[in-house]
């Protein structure tokens, strides 16, 4: 695609060497030439690993792969390739993977249970691993430590721009840093929302705790934007732990609830958030960046699906490229999320405008002033059911012209 | 919309008279100028009524009106106004509806529980009754025995042809008639699809058992298509029987289960199937018209639930606007439906052409031949999961630029 989003960074931000993780990437011609397309990552022994994947009932044989073997908690390399999923490829997708794993055990002198794998791209089209295994020695000679850009580079499909974020906290009075690299842009959807995300950090973390910590961050970052309501097959959050941090005295931690944990925790979940959102800002065909917040529900999980309900509607996300302060619609996608809400304690704010109140339009309500606020780039739209104290937030974009013309024609 | 869809038929079905029915409509100013937007029918005393509503948390004032009267059954009056939904409109709503009511009751000289009313347009202004129902009177002078057309294109929004069909059947030897007008295009997903569609008959059945016929029979037709996923606050199913064909001997039947209404059931079902279709056929910017069957599902609930999906998936209907013949798509809608399915059994034809087979492409499937296929206006995709015996079809459309162009603007 050659129309970059009008939410990409001014410039990218450059992430800090990990003490651990050293990261190459090359162009490999899986699909498209002139671009890059394989990633190696490699970790210094004893990292550890969490992971988080799609609930795809056709998932792919990639995170079949990674799901069961970051039950062991333990990672030496990654291996990523774009412009072919390998998924619904069936027995020959498992062989891909297989000997992906193999030959990059072979190169990173690990068990092959200590290797992950990812693909994004097209799906239902055999992976043909012998077109790439043979550039991973030469990967793995050249990794660097400060090479993420060129990391979130490789594994982008139709990204308009590199997803980068970095962070640092105290453990113990240790500084640690996290770094994190995302891709996104079509098939997205709360129900692991990134496609493919990769976290990486010195602070030394065990499994355990590391998947611990992981898991429960994903529910209000990565899951809490929805694109076009698609669920990829091949959805993957990977947290690579090095515990390079504890040859600077940093305590080892064991247990999620650790309570030193807690600086970690919050910078960890900033982060995602941020890699999340900036997935959100990178929506096929974007044109606003949109937060729904909605409050006054009977819980959470009642706030959380009418938040779904409004990001996913065609009608609101239409409204919202045509700059249409077309609160109506709101209501409707409302009303269809099935969940408990007062008609006649409905309300609504555009930002700080109160457009409807007690189920109607607000006596102070100006169209006008929604069709101003309609403009920027930033949309946030505020909805009270009125039933309780459930609150939520979710993000997402509006539909536009653009986005069909990417998804009529991603293939030719 | 000037541009009418591809599907619309070249000549409109003329429906015959109903014995007991008169309909009028004119053109009131409600909203556009230059267009019919109200409609009134009048039914001889003891028609009986039935009806089906949406299931929608913000259910239009109109809605809770004839949910509350429909339980008693009997119908002398419908009015109908397009243009504005009277949806989201608090205090102000209901007594729009109180007064139009009344109005109308006093026309047809009967009780206000009596007269059913129904609104579409656009949701959240207020409806000032005071600008149409000074029409009523002079509709119910020049109302007719054969104007269904005339009543069709009053109800109209953004549908870009009218929507009748007719049937009949024989009850006790005796032939009767059933006609139906619709409207639908945009707002259309199946928990209760069509925005209004008011069916007719001069059979004489008993309120009781013809709520018992109708209610069964949404599910196999209105709610079994979807257009853009998202659910009016309006969607209405009227069935007014008049039981005129009495006089012609047609035995009375106030037994639902009554053997002598298999004719009619299946009747009414294949009429109100065929205007659920017409109503996918005029889906907002549509190019293609879609079947998508699912077997091998668990049950007929988790067939649904899976074809929803597949119907729902932007990234699959953008692919059928493309005429790109991507299954990937729809392997991946089938995985995040979230039910059963056994992706290594997985299958999917493209009418005749198997494209898949045991969760990899198909051996025979050439990309020609489902290039070809995806340039039919008509297309049946069948996906069969694997798993049990559910069995289930829905009907969609594509998702094409012009949906968004007509429904980014719909209010300027």
């Amino acid at each position: 695609m050659d129309k970059v989003s009008p939410f990409a960074p001014v410039q990218v931000p450059v992430l800090p060497p990990i003490e651990g993780v050293r990261l190459a990437a090359c162009e490999a011609g899986i699909r498209y030439a002139g671009r890059t397309d394989l990633l190696l990552a490699l970790f210094e022994p004893s990292t550890a690993v969490a992971g988080v994947f799609t609930t795809s009932k056709t998932a792919s044989a990639a995170v079949e792969w990674c799901r069961e073997h970051v039950r062991h908690g333990m990672a030496r390399a990654l291996v990523v390739n774009s412009g072919n999923a390998n998924a619904f490829t069936g027995m020959r997708g498992r062989e891909a993977v297989a000997e992906t794993v193999r030959a990059t055990a072979r190169i990173a002198e690990c068990l092959d249970a200590d290797v992950y794998v990812a693909s994004t791209g097209v799906i239902g089209e055999p992976l043909d691993p012998s077109k790439f295994v043979g550039f991973l020695a030469g990967l793995a000679e050249r990794a660097q430590a400060d090479a993420y850009e060129m990391a979130a580079r490789a594994i982008m499909t139709t990204d308009t721009f590199p997803k980068l974020a970095t962070r640092t906290c105290e453990i113990g009075g240790v500084t640690v840093t996290l770094n994190g690299i995302a891709k996104g842009a079509g098939m997205i959807a709360p129900d692991m929302a990134t496609m493919l995300s990769f976290l990486f950090t010195d602070a030394p973390i065990e499994p355990a705790a590391l998947q611990s910590v992981l898991s429960p961050l994903v529910e209000d970052s990565f899951n809490a934007i929805t694109i076009d309501s698609d669920t990829s097959t091949s959805d993957t959050v990977l947290l690579f732990a090095t515990g390079a941090a504890e040859r600077r005295s940093c305590p080892r931690i064991a247990d999620g609830n650790d309570e030193r944990l807690a600086g970690f925790r919050a910078a960890l979940f900033d982060l995602m958030r941020d890699l999340a959102h900036q997935i959100v800002q990178d929506g096929e065909g974007l044109t606003k960046f949109v937060s729904v917040t909605v409050k006054g529900a009977e819980s959470k999980a009642s706030a959380r699906t009418i938040a779904k309900a409004i990001c996913n509607s065609p009608l609101v996300k239409t409204a919202l490229a045509g700059e249409d302060p077309n609160w109506g619609r709101i209501v409707m996608a409302v009303g269809k999320a099935g969940e408990a809400a007062d008609r006649d304690r409905l309300a609504i704010w555009f930002g700080d405008i109160e457009v409807a109140k007690d189920g109607e339009v607000a006596p102070s309500y100006k169209e006008v002033d929604g069709a101003a606020y309609m403009k920027r780039p930033e949309i946030d739209i505020t909805v009270d059911v009125g039933i309780g104290e459930g609150t939520d937030t979710m993000w997402t974009c509006d539909l536009t012209k653009e986005y069909i013309a990417i998804n009529a024609d991603y293939r030719s």
